[in-house]
Formats: structure tokens, C-alpha cells, sequence
């Protein structure tokens, strides 16, 4: 008799049955905002310079592209099996095996419908109701908008530049004193585009180890470095939960598919979610991806012009106003205090994006904290676009 | 301190550094399991006719492969908005209006990773943790597991064969009674193919309305009907949920592309859960679901398939023993009373597949309590595996 308790009555809004509910209410994604406007100008006629949403400016790889076009003709593109086509399970793994030199069976392998369902596989098989996560800050929004949807705690690890953006061995004790389920660590971090160095990686796979806590690793920009190669958890323990995905290195965004390296005892829980929650990665997705590892001179290719793009707006940038930028050593990002400028960075990417026409994303995505002081710049786009919009925020600043 | 608190320390599984929460443990969609072993004895030489998965034996209709193929060669194939193409969704409104008169702008169309992350996006935008909804059983498994594995509570309604499998507007009033937040239904259902008769859609849309509670209206079988059209629930109600997809009527399963239907106050709730959780869906295939529309001569020819199937089997499985099946309204399934034979559906079907080779799916995933007595038969595979798969059960049961 819902009547009887009045604490139970909150206003419901118009055209609705009954209220929404309060605890699941996330932030947007506020990057996917930002495009949303700068396609609508776009549209408009207006000259946009597209640096907000991270993702390559190119298409998936030949080799993808004609494995799609084949199957389009051939194949009849149902539901495979939830955990993925075994033929990309298996090429899969023998990928992290060339790449890392870790041996890692393909039954350990999960094709995912993107990272982004990675994440939430994790969250859900190894996360009870309540529990929390270590986060770094700044780091991808969507890990804390995630685990907030789904009645989880993020909990955020302050970083700073001095540290690469990185968090410690000593943020796992912390954690595990203050009962955390695990910590979450991206190397190439986003938005800032720093590595761990050192033998940072090793403390903390150890610190897991030691306290029982979990490791996811998100390694979605592997491939993406300037200077060494980024390092695998893989490397340091069998008991981790790596992330990865075709979207940023193998150039396939849109195609929503990505994959999870999980300890063999978490593939049947994972399976089962996978299929009630999915039923089954996008299957034309899991066919191109069958073809993204043939394009590998393709795709360095591509790197070469973000290498030249992080190197020209290294140099233009500080020379347009924007200084304090770490160099970052993957990655398709630069992570720029606007301090100097503004303490709302919200507004300064809005008023950036309406008189110049550069779309780039405020910090309080990824930081609600320091953010308001930063801005991401994706560098994926064209060298011309990227050495204009640098003119252009050079031009825009002076007048700031 | 962890030590101190003996009953938090559950026995962890062995390569896993810390237990696994109990409370999300959800079951498997056991059709994918099916699937996963009819895949194997097949991929061993074994003749098998599956009759177990939902899903057309087509690939989508020749324009939308056209459009994909297009894109393939002149698109990047980045990410779009989180809610979709806004093509898509006018073309979607457009089809729902000429299909049912309903006026809906594009505004409330939402563009999902198919209908299972329509359901996973409207379960969190309406449901607070620990809310319950009614669910019809039998019904679609996933349902219930999806509710689970957010922390949500799934109701089920026990329906029967008498009422055509439908929940009526007293399981509403029974529902508000218990407190639940909404209710789902699903006509043509799935597993048993039956859809709601005379004025029982419009009265559990007035029984929601007056009791404040959700309807989300899964219409994902709409266009496979074999008598009078389908309804949608948009007749009766502003204020519902409706679940669409492209992957049954239109024979797109494989590509994941779906949609809702949502009352304009819920457009942005999940439009940032979408954002989060998923960035966006599979743009070719939302490229391809742009050319979906134009196939319907196609479709309706798929259907024609659908129909001599069921004609068929409903004079020939009785004849092979199988004789208690409602002869179904919709969708490609029949659901059959096997209780003379067995009172372990999963065992029977199990024997099936081994013994005769024919994959068919056991009730317990669509009804937890009485399913042990059914099995569902998916129909819209070729017409000679259709009858020969009758032949087959015939001379299978005759052993039992």
C-alpha cells in the first residue's frame, strides 16, 4: 500500500507512470556531448576542428574492411557464441602471446561487444552490490559512471603529473585498509596519455596479490606508445582482468568490439552474463577483426602520423599559450592545465568550440575534482587539421 | 582490518585472488549453451537441425547488406551519437507510424545494441536496487537473469496455456499490490508464440496507469504474426516502454541492432547511460538497419517460410507424439507439453541432440518451475529440416 508511506512518494515527472530512480543517476559522458554539438555545427556549415572524441580518423584496415565485405556476401551474420567465434579467441591469443610473450590459452580469451562491455562483464562477475573499485583520477569517465549504474563505489586515487598521472603500490595498501574489492589501472592512461615506468607495474600487480585484491588493467591504447612499449599485467600475474579492444590501435571504433583476458575460473561466470546480457558480440565485428591483424603496416602507418602530430603540437601548443602539457608517451592524447586561463573548464571548451571551431573536451570529465583546470586534446585527426587548430587555439587564446 | 571478520572470508575459487560475489551468480541462457554443443557435434561431422536458437536462417534483407557494403568502402565507421543515427531514428519513427498509426517523433527513439541493451538501459534508467518487476512465465530468460545480475528483482507471474500464455490487468493490480515498480510483457511471447487477445493489451495499460507502474511492452516478434497484427502498447499509452529490434522480422540477429521506444522524460537518462555504457551502437549496422526498411517484399516472403513451417509441424508433430502445442499466434516458435514423456526437459533434450540430432531447447530456461514438462522448437529453419526433424522426433519418441 504505497499510499501509507509518504517517504516513498517523490514527484514523478511528466508523461511518467512513477518517479526515476535517484541512486542510478549517472553523469553523461560528457565527451559524447561535446560531439554531439560539434556535429550539430558542423552540420550548421560551421568549420570544426574535431579534437573531443578519442578515436582515429582512419577506417578499420583493408584486411578488416574485405573480411566484412566477404562475409556480407557469404555468410549469413547470426548470433555466435557469447564468448566470441572460436577462430578470433584463438588469433586472439596468439597475438598476446607474439606481442607480450605471455601464453595465455584461448578459453582465457572473452570477444567483447567493445571494451565498454568489458567493463561491465568485469564489474558484474567479480563486484558485489556495494562494493568498491580503486579508480585513477583523472582516468576514462566511464569507469565511475559504470560502476555507479550498477550499484557499485567507485572510489577515486588522487594522481598527479609528477607521477605520471600513475597510481602507486602504496594507493593498493590504502585501498585494501579501507576495503576495496580492487583497483583499476590504465597504462597508457586516458586523458593524460602517460605510462607506468619503472618497475611500478610489478609493485602493484604484487600489492594485489599480497592484500587479495582485484586488478583489472585496461591496456586499450596498447600499441599506441612513442618511446618503450607498454607492459601487459599479464606479465606480472595470472590473476588479473585485462581490458583491451580493436577500437584505438587497430583503428575500429565504431565496430563495437573489443576482448578480456580473464583468469580461467572467471570464463563461465562471464559466459553466463554475457549471454543474458548480449547474447553475443556484433558478429560482422568479430569477422572483421578475424582480418585487423593483416593490417599491421597499415596501422603503424597511422601511428607514424600521430607520432609526427604529438611531436608538432609538442612544440605548438606551448608556443599557442598552452605550456603546461606533460609529453605523453602514448596514447592519442594531451592533457593541458588551463589554469592560467580559467576555472571552469566547461565553459572554456564551450566558448573554444563556439568562436574558434576547436572541439576538445573539459577536464570534469575525467577529474570532477582538478578537472575544471584541464583540457584533452585527441591528436588523431589529420596533420593539417591538427597544426590548424593549433594556430587557431593560439589565435583564440591571446584574446582570453 | 579483513581478518577480523571471519564470515566476510568466503573460500576463494583457486587463480582468483579474492572470492566472487554470491548475490549476482546468475543462470546461463541455457539456448546458448544448446547452441554451443549442436555447434560442436556439427563442427565433428554430425548431421544436426537446430531448432534450439531464435533466429532466422537468412541473412539480413539484400538493401541493408547494400548499404553496409557501400560503407565499408566510403565510410569511416567511427562512433555516432549515443542514441543513434539521427537518420535511423526518424526512419524508425516513420515505420512505426505507418505501421501502427502511433505518432512518435524521433525524439523518443533510441537506438540500442539490440534489445538487450534496451533492456539492460531501460531496467537501470527506471528500476531503483532492489525494485521488482513482473515478468510473464514462461518467457525470455533473459528477463529475469538480466534483472538479477543488476541487483534487481525479478517477479514472475505464472501464466498458462488457457489464457494464452498472457498476463491479465488483475496480475497488475496484484503486482501494485506487492509493491512492484512495473511489469513486461511480451506478445508474441517467446517461448510459446501466443499474443494477447481482444482487449487485454489496453487493459493492463489502464491497470499500469492507474496503479503508477511501468509497462514495458517487448514487441521484438511484431511483424512475425500469422493471424491478426500485433498490437503495440503505443496505442494505449505514452508513457510505456516498448523494445524493438531488427533482429526477428527484419533477419539482422548477428548485427546486435535494436531500439526502444521511451516517454520524452526518459530520453536523456538513457542517453547517459547509453554514453557509459556502450558509447554508441554498431554503426555499420546501424547503416545497414537504414536499408532494412526497404527489404519488407523480401521479409514478408521470409514469413511465408515461417508459416508453411508452422502449418507443417502442427500437422506433423502431433502425429510424431508430440500432441499438446498451442498452435501459436506469432514469433517462430512452439512450445510443446512433454510431460508424457519426461519430467527433466534439459535430460530430454540432451538425448535428443545426442540420439537423432536434433537441437530443440528445454523449457526450465523459459520457466523455472513448471519447464521441466516443456521444450521449445524454433521453426524457421529450412523447410526440409523442418520436416525432416519431425520425422526424426517421431522416431525418436516411438523409443521412448
Amino acid at each position: 500500500m504505497r499510499e501509507e508511506n509518504p517517504l516513498k512518494e517523490k514527484p514523478k515527472l511528466p508523461g511518467l507512470p512513477r518517479s526515476l530512480p535517484e541512486g542510478r543517476s549517472i553523469d553523461p559522458f560528457i565527451v559524447m556531448d561535446v560531439m554531439a554539438e560539434a556535429n550539430a555545427r558542423q552540420a550548421n556549415g560551421e568549420d570544426i576542428i574535431h579534437m573531443e572524441v578519442g578515436q582515429p580518423a582512419t577506417p578499420a584496415p583493408r584486411a578488416a574492411r574485405e573480411r566484412a565485405r566477404n562475409a556480407l556476401e557469404t555468410e549469413r551474420l547470426g548470433y555466435t557464441e557469447a564468448l566470441g567465434m572460436p577462430a578470433l579467441r584463438e588469433l586472439i591469443a596468439s597475438y598476446v602471446k607474439e606481442r607480450y610473450g605471455a601464453s595465455v590459452g584461448p578459453e582465457r580469451v572473452v570477444v567483447t561487444a567493445g571494451s565498454s562491455a568489458g567493463f561491465v562483464l568485469a564489474f558484474l562477475a567479480i563486484l558485489a552490490s556495494g562494493d568498491s573499485l580503486g579508480l585513477p583520477s583523472p582516468g576514462y569517465p566511464c569507469y565511475r559512471q559504470i560502476l555507479k549504474a550498477l550499484g557499485l563505489s567507485p572510489r577515486l586515487i588522487e594522481t598527479s603529473a609528477e607521477g605520471r598521472w600513475m597510481p602507486s603500490a602504496g594507493d593498493v595498501d590504502r585501498l585494501a585498509a579501507e576495503d576495496a574489492a580492487g583497483i583499476l589501472l590504465a597504462s597508457p592512461n586516458n586523458p593524460t596519455g602517460t605510462m607506468v615506468v619503472g618497475d611500478r607495474l610489478a609493485e602493484i600487480a604484487a600489492a594485489c596479490r599480497r592484500k587479495g585484491l582485484w586488478l583489472i588493467s585496461d591496456e586499450i591504447y596498447h600499441g599506441l606508445e612513442y618511446d618503450a612499449p607498454a607492459e601487459t599485467a599479464l606479465a606480472h600475474s595470472d590473476e588479473v582482468i585485462v581490458v583491451n579492444s580493436f577500437s584505438k590501435y587497430f583503428s575500429m571504433t565504431g565496430w563495437r568490439i573489443g576482448w578480456l583476458v580473464v583468469p580461467e575460473a572467471l570464463v563461465r561466470p562471464i559466459e553466463r552474463l554475457a549471454q543474458n546480457l548480449y547474447i553475443s558480440p556484433p558478429t560482422i565485428s568479430q569477422i572483421a577483426a578475424l582480418g585487423a591483424f593483416d593490417g599491421i603496416d597499415e596501422l603503424e602507418a597511422i601511428k607514424g602520423n600521430y607520432a609526427r602530430n604529438r611531436a608538432m603540437l609538442l612544440e605548438e601548443l606551448p608556443r599557442a599559450g598552452l605550456s603546461d602539457i606533460l609529453p605523453a608517451d602514448g596514447a592519442f592524447y594531451l592533457y593541458a592545465d588551463v589554469s592560467r586561463f580559467t576555472d571552469d573548464s566547461e565553459a572554456f571548451a564551450k566558448a573554444m568550440l563556439r568562436d574558434v571551431g576547436v572541439a576538445v573536451t573539459p577536464g570534469i570529465d575525467f577529474d570532477p575534482d582538478r578537472g575544471q583546470s584541464y583540457v584533452r586534446l585527441c591528436y588523431s585527426g589529420p596533420e593539417a587539421s591538427m597544426r590548424e587548430a593549433a594556430v587557431r587555439i593560439g589565435a583564440w587564446l591571446k584574446k582570453q
